[in-house]
C-alpha cells in the first residue's frame, strides 16, 4: 500500500533526476470539457517509468538497502530501459533479464544504457522467475515493473507535477497494465480527484480484479499486450484502487488504434499504443 | 517593416485561433546555460505558419480587404497548409497553387483541408507566378509564405508566447528561410533580446543579404530545401534584421540530421530537417 507521503517523499528523493515534462492542452470544444494532454513520452528513457527506477534505486541508498551488486529487473520493455537508465546515471551495475525471443533492437537499447542483458527462457515469466533467483543469489535489488512501493509511488510524482502545471484537476485518465502508475497517481491525488483506469478489454487486469474482489489472472491478448500486457494487476495497485475509488473502464482495441493516430494526426505525438488509452477513453466515450 | 506593435496586434487578433504550444527544457549541463525548445511543430497544420495565415486573413477581414474570392498562396508546403487550414476554419474559401511535381500525398492533404489546388508549371516559382496573376484576375487576398507584415507579424505572437511561458529570454535561435518567423520574432522582442538565425550553408539567404548589404538571391541546395528553400530573404525580414542587429549563423547538412535525431532519440520529437537548424546551431557551436 503507498500513500500521498510516499509520492511526497519520492518527489523530493528524484528531483532534478527526471524531467518536468511538458504539458498540451486539447483544442477546447473536442470534448465536453477542458482536457490537457500530459506528454510523458518524453521522459527520459521514454516513458514514466524512469520516475519508479529512481525512486526505488534511491530509497535504497538511504536505506542501505542497495549493495555492490546493483540492481536487478526483468523486462525488455520500458520498465527494463528505465532501470537501465536510472542505474547507469546513479554509476550503479545493473542486470536486465530477458526472454531469448526478445527483439534485438531492445537488447540493444538496454546495453547502449549500460546494462548487462541476460537472456534466459522462451516467455518473459521464465526470464522474470530467472532474475528473481538471481536476485536471491548476488542480493541485487530488484525492481519490479509495478508491484513494489517505491516504484509505484514514483510513478505517481507525475501527478503532483500535473497538478503544479494545470492546477487542480477533477479527473485523471490514465492507462493499466500493471497498474503501478495508477496506483501512484491514485495516492497522489487521493480525496482531490477522480482517477479512471483505463484498459484494453483484450487486458481488463484492474477491471477483473475490482469484479473478483481481489487480484486474478486474465488472459493477456491484443494489440497493446507489449505495452500493457501484465497477467495479473499488483497487488498495490488493486489496494490503492479499491482505497481511492478508482474507476475502471475498458476500450477496444480499435480505439487504441484511433487514438494514436489522432496524436499523430493532430500533434505528431508518436506513442506505443498503451499510451493512446487514456485519449480513447474520451474518444469512445467509455 | 513590423514592430512590436504590429505583433502584439496579431496576438490579440489570433487568440483562440492557435494553439499555445508546449515549451520543453533541454536536460540541464547539456549546454553552458538554461535552453528551452519551443514545440511549436505541435501548432495547428503542423507549423508555426497557421499564425501568420490567422493574422492575414483576420486583419484583411477587419479592413475589408478580402473579398468574396477568398484568399490565395502559391506553397505544396507549411505555408500553403497552414493557409488552407486557416480559411477553413474562417469559413473563407481558399486556392493553392502548386507546382505540377508537387507530391500527391501534398496535393491531398491540402484538398482535405478544403483548398482548391491548382497544379501549375514545373518548378515552384512557376506556379508563384500563376497564383500573382490569378489573384489580379479574381482580387483573391494573396497570403504570401513570407514576406507579408500580416504574415510576419502572425509569425512573431510565437516569440510573445515563448516569454509568457519562460520569462524574459536572453537569445532566441529560429532558422531562416525566407525570414518570416526571424522577422516577426525579432519584432516582438527588440531591444528584449538577442535573435540569432540560423540557415543550412546550402541555404544562406540572410548571410548572403547581410554580407550584401541588401537581400540577394543564393542557391537553394542541400537536404534541408523543402522547408527552408526559399531563394532570396523576404524584404521585410531583411529590413527587421539589420534594424534588430539579427546574427546569422550557418550550420552543415550533416548538423541538421544529427541535431533531427537527437531530438527524435531524446524526446521524441519528429520534425522536418528545417525544425532542427536552431539545435544544430547550439549542437555545433555556431
Amino acid at each position: 500500500m503507498i500513500t500521498r507521503t510516499d509520492v511526497t517523499d519520492a518527489a523530493g528523493r528524484i528531483a532534478g533526476r527526471v524531467r518536468r515534462t511538458p504539458v498540451a492542452e486539447v483544442d477546447p470544444g473536442t470534448f465536453a470539457g477542458p482536457v490537457w494532454l500530459k506528454l510523458e513520452y518524453m521522459q527520459h528513457s521514454g516513458s514514466f517509468k524512469a520516475r519508479g527506477a529512481f525512486n526505488r534505486i534511491l530509497a535504497a541508498t538511504e536505506s542501505g538497502e542497495l549493495t555492490g551488486a546493483g540492481v536487478i529487473a526483468a523486462s525488455g520493455g520500458n520498465a527494463g530501459l528505465a532501470v537501465a537508465y536510472a542505474a547507469g546515471r546513479l554509476g550503479v551495475p545493473a542486470e536486465v533479464y530477458v526472454p531469448a525471443t526478445a527483439p534485438d533492437v531492445k537488447v540493444t537499447r538496454l546495453r547502449a544504457l549500460g546494462a548487462t542483458v541476460v537472456q534466459h527462457g522462451q516467455q518473459y515469466s521464465e526470464a522474470y522467475e530467472a532474475a528473481r533467483k538471481r536476485e536471491a543469489d548476488t542480493g541485487a535489488l530488484f525492481c519490479h515493473a509495478y508491484d513494489q512501493p517505491e516504484i509505484a509511488a514514483g510513478q505517481g510524482t507525475l501527478a503532483l507535477e500535473l497538478s503544479e502545471q494545470i492546477g487542480d484537476v477533477d479527473t485523471v485518465i490514465v492507462a493499466v497494465g500493471g497498474g503501478g502508475l495508477m496506483a501512484g497517481v491514485a495516492a497522489a491525488l487521493e480525496g482531490t480527484a477522480r482517477i479512471v483506469g483505463v484498459e484494453p478489454v483484450t487486458i481488463p487486469t484492474l477491471h477483473a480484479a475490482l469484479a473478483a474482489g481481489q487480484p486474478v489472472d486474465v488472459a493477456v491478448g491484443g494489440l497493446a499486450a507489449d505495452s500493457l500486457g501484465a497477467r495479473r494487476i499488483g497487488e498495490i495497485a488493486f489496494a490503492v484502487a479499491v482505497r481511492c475509488g478508482v474507476r475502471s473502464v475498458l476500450v477496444p482495441d480499435e480505439a487504441l488504434v484511433a487514438a494514436r493516430r489522432l496524436l499523430w494526426d493532430h500533434r505528431r505525438v508518436a506513442v506505443e499504443l498503451g499510451a493512446a488509452a487514456a485519449l480513447a477513453a474520451l474518444t469512445t466515450g467509455a
